[in-house]
């Protein structure tokens, strides 16, 4: 039982869309008074770190539209319902980058944003691939481009903010003090 | 110029809240056919690593009615529009610690979820603190409870869940990979 628990008065649905839902609460406090909570429903999404027999990692550059901007990224996809993610995993890594892995370790998993969305990240490691003769196609709307970087030129990544988002900062950040590379 | 850049035809606004606004976009993709982008836009959020001077880490502990859980995090708030980074991290201490600090360094700063949302989060640490004697009122619909950590506690919390967002996991990560505590 959280001490701090906000208890659901009454919920708006708002919007219902391919991606996210979103709902507005209004809450009682633990104070006893009440406020209103903006949320974000997401499914949740999945990332593998792919990292090749020469030991580069290989990134997915992808225009993300709520930025106006191009970023590079490790491979992700988002969770269907009732999927596992390590299903999620295998499946983006082969969409995207047309590597397939039987092996897959956990590195973490965190919510992106806790304050206004549930959005539930996981984040694989591979290195463990192999190059798949016919890859599956991937979303229809989705256009990516690989990129193959060492350790050292995704730092160099991150400092010129070509790499920028949560899970490829923690990726390079994970690989750094792996010190393996 | 990007290649793969998606060109708005339409927005439609769904909801104007007060931490976000909501839209569907109608894109024109890279080959000429069209998709739907559903975007959260958001101020953006700025977060603190505060090391006391014994070497610990001061967390917050809120409930997250996203999550319908209390998480553990690194004292962090939303920026408000056209605030410095830096002013909302002193801020967000004072209010949430009762330390303010002078002397603030930029740690990252990345997207939290580039696929659905414009969310940009700073991370900042300092271990220059001062207790204040009567640290501001915070929002009044926050209610939180501090937790100082040493390194191996806070590892420790990650491998429980109880610390289990974004910021928070890299801040983690970020002491752990500097190796001076």
């Amino acid at each position: 039982m959280d001490k701090f628990e906000e208890k659901t008065i009454k919920t708006e649905a708002i919007y219902d869309g391919k991606v996210i839902q979103v709902q507005v609460d209004d809450v009682q406090l633990p104070n006893g008074k009440t406020s209103k909570r903006e949320l974000v429903k997401h499914s949740g999404a999945v990332a593998v770190i792919p990292i090749t027999k020469d030991n580069k990692i290989i990134f997915v550059k992808q225009y993300r539209k709520p930025l106006e901007k191009t970023l590079v990224e490790i491979p992700a996809g988002k969770l269907e319902k009732g999927e596992a993610p390590e299903t999620t995993a295998v499946r983006e890594l082969e969409e995207e980058t047309g590597y397939t892995t039987g092996e897959l370790s956990l590195v973490a998993n965190f919510y992106s944003s806790p304050g206004f969305a549930d959005e539930l990240l996981y984040i694989y490691i591979t290195d463990q691939l192999e190059k798949l003769d016919t890859p599956p196609a991937g979303d229809e709307d989705e256009f990516v481009e690989l990129v193959e970087l060492t350790l050292d030129e995704a730092k160099q990544y991150v400092e010129e903010g070509l790499i920028q988002d949560a899970k490829t900062n923690y990726a390079v950040l994970y690989l750094h003090a792996l010190g393996r590379m």
